[in-house]
């Protein structure tokens, strides 16, 4: 867990703006679900899996009921849904909160992070899978982010693991041996099926087949992802037959987003289709098919601090500071209220301690516009309005002072 | 906890938007701080008090650590000063963010909900305290809720006691007692007091004085609330000599703000001035003077939903609704994307199922415009665009629909 000063805040809202306004052109429309959810909600069969269960923080209220912190906002979705069967599908929702994972701390990762959703509850066209990654495409451009999209479906990979005759039940750990093959390289990923039960002769034939993508383009995962791929024509998604992602609910098409030329890297965006997840989790009498993405906005920080230098970390959002004479704080509130009913966002130096010790707060805080009420200056019914960056003061009326402050921003 | 669905949660972000831009408008920046902070932190002495303590979330992690679930966000904001000492003061935040308390569930109370504070530490001038009162004005102006500011000055209650020869440690008691005087009538509250061991004789001459403004004013406190109220001069603040506020850490100004006409009887804001709390919280080496307000997003939403029957509860944010013909799902694609270039929020019917179906979903969701994409209208190079309130049908190129759904949206 940690804090968030206003210098890293301030961008951070920014990114969540831009990922709101992209959701809502997309036809997404808000939804909040609670963090404290019921234990019994969360580790349901056909949740998160065991795995995620052992890292999610667990209290009790006073009346002694199991309760648990959220570790994603799919979960909370299906819960939705369920409870709100008279919704209109298609649903589409976005949700921006943070979740909780109670992982042993290491770098680069925090207990509480944000997760950025965007889920389409009720259709099982292509065009749903398509628009969940022309957000991403969408978001990134707005981002000024350069990334890669890979992209899969999990039914290549099962068609992979049957043609290499893999018994059924080891076909899951097949897959995910292979999702590692950029990281272990193609011995390492033999090594861990072999270790893992697979003969070698058939994680070999499996790999190989992982590498054909012409032999692939045969099956039924390939046609489900051909017309997706005709939707997007974007050279940045790319089609990986080795891409598996972790989660096991997802049933079709799969895509992870990647920064390029980064040094973070993890996947900045995820998702995929989970036809089956939420109907089961609802009882299994009716199957509700669903796709999403999911934004990570603790990753697309790394990454634009480290891609764009050049973003100013602002200390604050203030632009002007009001700095009135000692007798003239009347005079001075004055001008600030204006200031401000112009929409300027302004401060003023409350205890008017003098001009020198205004300057230096406004430095502390990198505030751009400084604007002094003196006598001289009231008395020709005017301000002084000082540029911090260039050191230039102008006696201005306040209107002009609006005007010189709102031009000098944009 | 609850959810809230997309036509709640819409009308929730907007007043969000308006606290988030009035603080900053007002010099404030923001600050985030986790939902789980150290049990240690919490419990601290000077910081929520017993009362709250019970109602806290408790948990641990795998590591064994005590935490708890937030239940201010002022506590947060002392170990945030306390851990940044080289935060130029004054140090201006706001933060909106939930916080919880694990109490008997009622109707109208959350154990999630939002607090919106805004908080100046390091300026004991009377100015901070009333730009936070200057702040609310600001707030509820934007949101068209008429109200009423309660204001008073806790040393007022004080001398009270002491001129009644309250014996000091039953001072706080009588003053909570008084604090109810709107809630059990004078009677009630000279019952409590002698019910917990003032004496009648004092007890009848402290509410009496509480009754005698003109004697009040002659104190210290009245002095600290006078400059205040001549910073304001607004007809909404209204000194009411006998507001206490249950927390103990308030030290002088305090204020709620209620709405008038309203079945809602619990404040939508309150605060005042803290000088103690935050430097006794960092160890007392040192004082450190503060002041906020906090905003209850539950008590104004209900508010609205109460007072501005005509505001729209939308279903979605979306504007316009593509349905193209069974085979044009790529000229609909086309089109919709380039609504979204302009700016306009947009779906489309994914499935092509007809006019019908698309017409019957754009209802349901209340989406104000439906762009119809068939042969007919492919032909000539345009579309056909349905005002849904209208009913009136328009055959226009993408930018004529683009000029009219932004003309009829403002």
């Amino acid at each position: 867990m940690r804090d968030f000063p206003p210098e890293e805040k301030i961008l951070r809202d920014e990114v969540i703006a831009v990922l709101k306004e992209i959701f809502e052109l997309y036809g997404f429309s808000p939804l909040e679900t609670p963090v404290v959810e019921r234990w019994e909600v969360l580790s349901a069969k056909y949740s998160g899996g065991e795995e995620i269960l052992k890292e999610t923080f667990k209290l009790k209220d006073q009346g002694g009921r199991d309760l648990g912190l959220r570790y994603d906002l799919t979960v909370p979705l299906a819960r939705f849904v369920g409870m709100n069967p008279t919704i209109k599908r298609p649903f589409k929702r976005y949700q921006i909160g943070t979740v909780y994972r109670d992982g042993p701390i290491k770098k680069g990762r925090t207990r509480e992070f944000y997760q950025c959703d965007a889920d389409i509850v009720g259709s099982s066209s292509p065009l749903a899978d398509a628009e969940c990654v022309q957000l991403a495409l969408e978001v990134f451009e707005r981002l000024k982010i350069e990334i890669v999209v890979k992209i899969n479906n999990r039914k290549v990979l099962y068609e992979l693991a049957r043609a290499a005759q893999i018994p059924e039940e080891l076909a899951e750990t097949a897959i995910l041996s292979l999702d590692k093959l950029e990281k272990i390289g193609p011995a390492g990923v033999i090594r861990e099926m072999t270790e893992r039960g697979i003969p070698q002769v058939k994680a070999e034939r499996f790999l190989g087949g992982a590498q054909d993508p012409e032999a692939l383009k045969r099956g039924e995962g390939y046609r489900e992802l051909e017309p997706i791929l005709g939707y997007l024509q974007d050279a940045r998604v790319v089609w990986t037959p080795s891409l598996a992602r972790g989660l096991s609910y997802y049933t079709g098409t799969i895509y992870e987003v990647y920064a390029k030329e980064s040094s973070v890297t993890g996947s900045l965006a995820a998702g995929g289709r989970y036809d089956n997840m939420i109907g089961q989790f609802l009882g299994g009498a009716e199957k509700i098919p669903a796709v999403g993405i999911s934004f990570g906005l603790e990753p697309i920080m790394e990454v634009l601090k480290e891609q764009r230098r050049d973003l100013p970390t602002r200390k604050t959002v203030t632009q002007a500071y009001v700095i009135p004479f000692k007798n003239l704080l009347d005079e001075g509130r004055r001008v600030c209220q204006q200031l401000r009913r112009a929409g300027i966002k302004t401060d003023i130096d409350f205890l008017a301690k003098g001009i020198s010790d205004g300057l230096k707060y406004a430095n502390a805080y990198d505030i751009p516009f400084v604007v002094i009420v003196g006598p001289d200056e009231i008395a020709q019914g005017k301000v002084k309005l000082r540029d911090m960056r260039s050191g230039e003061e102008q006696l201005l009326t306040v209107a002009e002072t609006v005007r010189q402050i709102a031009e000098r921003s944009s």
